[in-house]
């Protein structure tokens, strides 16, 4: 999260208190800001109320900003309904697509002078308040989508919500916006999803051979079915345009597999690798993310009470953990917790722990 | 590791001294197993040595074992020539194919009752001997395929190395093997390198808003193109059967998106993204276990010794806790920690916790 003064004034209303909203919720109240938080159901909003992710709506309410966080299909009337009922209010959204909302509130008659579309490139595979988390939106890309209705002065709100929670704006205009995320993560999301589902008629045999290289190309697979219809249905022209040419690319490999050893077959094989290696490199690093933290696995012995020990040797050490992860092999007499602390933290905590007869195996910046 | 007295006597001889032979060789080192290294590079081997993953060869030296770590194209005629040059040893390779070596051995007619091909299910992105791990086997299976040349007792030493390595032996012969190899490990190599082939011509605005989702799913798209060609080409008939259906529902995808609001297309995008959800269950959990663990989320407040004192009452309690995820927002008044416990432990446990003050705010089996 950025420091020093926050730039939104508030209140700040969140119409929708899944994950993203509840998050946003808790950055800003962690900022000061007053949020009001709006969810078509009670028990979600009580719930993400109790999380302290913002207030009940009360009458007279004037927030100069709303967070429109509902599903894409429901965006634009919500959206609609907001610029409505709050006729001093810039309104943005959150939406993974931002064609078709803009698209529709254009043939609503909507007030564009007011809306904004947004895109937090932020999210997490476990969705509802529980999940949600105030440094969701540290260091990751925010897509601002401008248009030729807002004034650059009535967007300014949009802009300070995106700095206040640390995250770096992005400008770019609905189509372009709609062509990137279709590339970085619809089609990966369609690409996953196919892959995983080809597992559903595997043997016990051969899903127990699976590792790390598995997972992660299908982690994404889990994704929530509802939700990914909306989106993918939303982006389908932009979608469709990359799976056409990946799909020419896969006709390209089943052929040469076919015919191994056929001239070229090999080429073409070793071309695709290639190919893949050559983009993986365009991905940018993680260094996005504004905070990192340093690692330490310790060596922790598989008895009772062995973890709880170390825990709360870190604890008298004044160091404050930041993630803790136990790997822990049902063969080995011993678990490897990976202990994450702030990098400035990280000598003085390994020399504590190595003094106190914990062995360190390993430590990663 | 297992512990214990080793089940090799030794020595072991390695032939490839890359990533898999060194990291080997580090395991059966550390075991006080006395290891043979060879390699067709001296500089390959010289370094290998000096990690401490084995010694050179000598005069008179005599196996027990010999374990072929190089690829897959080289990997019959290498296994031909050391069975022919150690005429007491029992010789394995631990190519990611095993059909191909076995029909080549065959031809060859190599005395297949002293060969029995192997494959561990482990590796990293980086390789040679510098990239080497003593501990890379450990939990992992690792297929032993057996055939009709080769007696059960022949082969006891290949199992003894499985078993020394703390890995987790898994019979099956070579068909099943290069066709459960095909669906966890080959098709998703081919589907990540198509996918990260995408991005080569992609707008630098476009991959700036890469998030974790485009990371994982391509991760493996990094892997050496000399290496993957002669995996793919060796086991192309499993390969190619996986991608023609793969290919088949990424047609019917294709079509669906590009109809979006024709009759049937929201239902063929949603049992796509659903197949995704059914596949992703069928992958077992981290340490190749078919073991299902639960997972209780309880709420730890963000004061010091907290996260210690729920890990003592789970000690008290007399649950093993398998895993343990400790979700921490900096702006959130408290943490999530995530219990993996057996199945049958998990009532027992969420009612004492429960009883002791502890707020359980989520379970998932």
């Amino acid at each position: 999260m950025a420091s020093g003064q926050a730039r939104l004034r508030g209140p700040v209303r969140i119409v929708g208190a899944g994950l993203l909203g509840a998050s946003l919720g808790l950055a800003l109240r962690a900022r000061n800001i007053d949020v009001i938080l709006a969810d078509a159901s009670p028990s979600t909003l009580a719930l993400a109320i109790d999380y302290g992710a913002g207030r009940k709506a009360e009458p007279g309410d004037a927030p100069e900003l709303i967070v429109v966080c509902v599903p894409p299909d429901v965006t634009a009337v919500t959206v609609a309904a907001e610029l409505a009922n709050y006729p001093e209010a810039l309104v943005t959204d959150v939406a993974s697509v931002k064609l078709a909302p803009l698209a529709e509130l254009r043939a609503m008659g909507a007030d564009l002078t007011r809306y904004i579309g947004s895109h937090p490139m932020a999210g997490r595979e476990r969705g509802g308040a529980v999940s949600a988390r105030a440094d969701l939106f540290d260091g990751r890309p925010w897509v601002i989508a401008g248009h030729d209705k807002i004034s650059y002065r009535r967007a300014a709100p949009l802009e300070s919500l995106v700095l206040d929670l640390g995250a770096i704006p992005i400008e770019m205009d609905a189509a372009d916006h709609d062509a990137s995320v279709a590339l970085v993560s619809h089609v990966p999301q369609v690409v996953a999803s196919l892959l995983a589902a080809r597992l559903v008629g595997a043997s016990d045999s051969a899903v127990a051979l699976a590792g790390q290289a598995l997972r992660d190309t299908t982690r994404i697979a889990s994704s929530a079915p509802e939700l990914w219809v909306q989106i993918l249905a939303a982006n389908s022209a932009s979608v469709v345009e990359i799976l056409q040419e990946y799909r020419q690319d896969l006709d390209a490999v089943i052929e040469a597999l076919a015919s191994p050893t056929a001239n070229g077959a090999r080429r073409t094989i070793a071309d695709t690798i290639a190919g893949g290696n050559a983009g993986v490199t365009r991905i940018p690093g993680k260094h996005g993310q504004a905070l990192h933290f340093s690692q330490l696995m310790i060596k922790v012995s598989d008895s009772p009470g062995e973890l709880a020990r170390l825990l709360t040797e870190i604890g008298a050490a004044g160091v404050n953990m930041e993630d803790l992860r136990l790997e822990h092999s049902p063969g080995a007499q011993f678990g490897l917790a990976e202990i994450s602390v702030l990098p400035q933290a990280e000598l003085a905590l390994a020399a504590e722990l190595a003094a106190g007869g914990w062995e360190i195996v390993g430590a990663t910046a």
